[in-house]
């Protein structure tokens, strides 16, 4: 099978024309280039329009391994990463170029699965796949999507618009993802362990880490409310994500332990192999939910709002004056629960390192 | 230095925030998306606008190796490519993401170099980068560049649209990267040889191995004389190019060998070292210039109006009816250079085989 007969191979009949054209594709794999009619897309974007451009690479070895993710789990994520970045500004998405560098070692049917994977995440998020460009790779698999979008004019949600005063919110529990990951290198690691995989708590882990689910929709909500101010996803860790809001705005962001939601498939699995879930929560990061600040007025609507579509909404937090940073305030050991405790637990904040998933060290 | 500050260390203050503007950037590098004003950006595109959306990926070892490339050039090619496939479609370039998976041995200054080319070609073809992502890379270096485009609604010039009785022509001589490469490797493996690479004709070879110059306005004229009906730029080979035209619109292409252009500097290099120079023109790739069929009637107005910008433009054959393939009209030897050769030389019309730089071999 040579080169086009592969990209055929993994692409055709994956979407129909006629979807393809209701998304603004006039023009999709096969030429020196997709032709889009940005304009005309039927994305749900009311009057004027901007458009959104992401781009999103995963590297065998330093993103996953055979170990810890199937090969359709990769293309799924590689794409959902990328939809992530979109839902952090309030637009949805459209259309997507995938590049592969695919090993030499490799036989067809593996980038299939990987292609299974990028097109299952393509139907759940409504992206049309136009494009791309394949090449041999002299060892690792790399995997790098770019992907456009759309969002109202001046309505898209920056990192830098955080105001003293608001609440900071995330849109779903954060920590799960890495909690997955143990999961995985220990089963890798260890034979008993490996029994463990098959637990409900694991598999939500596992799931987590693997098929991750950023939502769209929290986004368009967040957007739809006007009085979102900032927004990031979390896709270096929770408190990476908020050292950039706060940086960016200029103010400092105080996060609350006792306001956090605690998966419970995670506390259980934590505390089964003796392990913190908080360094999960605080710094490992690929969770995909989205972290950000609003103003304290709209909360409880907005909260309702999420919960009447099926979505989470926690507030953990909030913004004050002061130089750029991210403060925590921790539990105190055997705390009942009470909220009379709440003082003296302002007591104990302290400062929360800037620290994340980083390429380059810090 | 964290990954943060690398990458504002390879980005910032490389191109104004106005020009930026002016290219329709509404925020760039830095959050989680770039917003772009996709309608307005000053552009040259009159009318109804559609938008062009191309990705190309170089890695080390398979593109390129240290000895044939310097980090500049890496940079440099890595947005040229990209251009070249938009101009392939007659339109102009607007806005790039850059992913690079950097590996681990490099420190920040390598980057800044491959940053440097980035932004020179950037500059050369009026591209905004407005953002990316970077990893580290357990191995190789791979740089992948999303481009997007603009072109007038429904004058895109595709690979499908030739017609029977068109003329096949090229916007400049091929085969000099093929040539320039094989200077480098020949140079990187002798030392004699290595003396070579400063002679005038050589370092024309490796200037366009390393330094391709895609031409938009190339494509621009194409698309306003209207008559253009098909059209691909050369990356893979001219063979594997116009097998592309063949089968895509369906017809037969034939090209005649006294008609090519034959670069001096390539002839004389070819036979100091006792090369074919016909297998770099037919089947070496990456020249970047285009391929594209017309209507016989445009051509002398077309090829005067290339020759007052300064641009280079051949006839080098035709289309048939016929089914879809590619053939060759070599010269005979010892041909005299008079046209009354030309009929006995269609005697030795051949078929030309369906190569080129193909990752996945035929």
């Amino acid at each position: 099978m040579d080169e086009f007969a592969r990209i055929q191979y993994w692409t055709s009949e994956r979407q129909s024309a006629h979807w393809q054209h209701s998304r603004g594709t006039v023009l999709g794999i096969g030429d020196d280039a997709a032709v889009l009619d940005f304009n005309s897309a039927q994305d749900g974007i009311v009057g004027e329009r901007r458009q959104l451009l992401v781009s999103d690479t995963m590297v065998e070895q330093v993103h996953f391994t055979e170990q810890t993710m199937r090969d359709e789990h990769i293309g799924y994520k590689a794409l959902a990463a990328n939809v992530s970045d979109i839902a952090a500004m309030g637009g949805v998405p459209l259309h997507a170029v995938v590049s592969v560098c695919v090993p030499a070692t490799w036989g067809p049917e593996r980038m299939k699965s990987i292609y299974d994977g990028l097109y299952a995440c393509a139907e759940q998020y409504g992206v049309a796949i136009v494009g791309g460009d394949t090449t041999s790779s002299p060892a690792h698999l790399v995997i790098s999507v770019s992907l456009t979008g759309a969002v109202e004019a001046g309505k898209e949600i920056m990192r830098s618009g955080a105001r003293p005063g608001d609440v900071v919110f995330v849109t779903g529990p954060v920590g799960l993802s890495a909690g997955g990951l143990h999961v995985l290198q220990g089963a890798s690691a260890n034979k008993r362990h490996a029994e463990k995989v098959s637990d409900p708590d694991c598999r939500a882990l596992v799931a987590a880490h693997q098929q991750p689910a950023p939502s769209i929709l929290a986004g368009r909500l967040l957007l739809r409310s006007g009085i979102c101010h900032s927004l990031n996803d979390v896709s270096d860790g929770l408190a990476s994500e908020a050292w950039e809001i706060a940086e960016a705005s200029g103010l400092r962001i105080v996060l609350e332990e006792r306001l956090m939601p605690k998966s419970g498939s995670m506390s259980a699995y934590a505390s089964s192999v003796g392990s913190d879930p908080l360094e999960w929560m605080l710094y490992g990061g690929e969770d995909y939910v989205l972290v950000g600040t609003m103003d304290r007025s709209g909360v409880t609507a907005l909260k309702a709002e999420f919960h009447r579509h099926g979505l989470p909404f926690y507030v953990i937090g909030k913004t004050e004056e002061g130089s750029p940073g991210v403060e925590w305030i921790p539990l105190p050991h055997g705390w009942n629960g009470r909220n009379s405790g709440v003082d003296e637990m302002a007591l104990l904040r302290t400062s929360l390192p800037k620290r994340g998933f980083n390429h380059f060290g810090t």
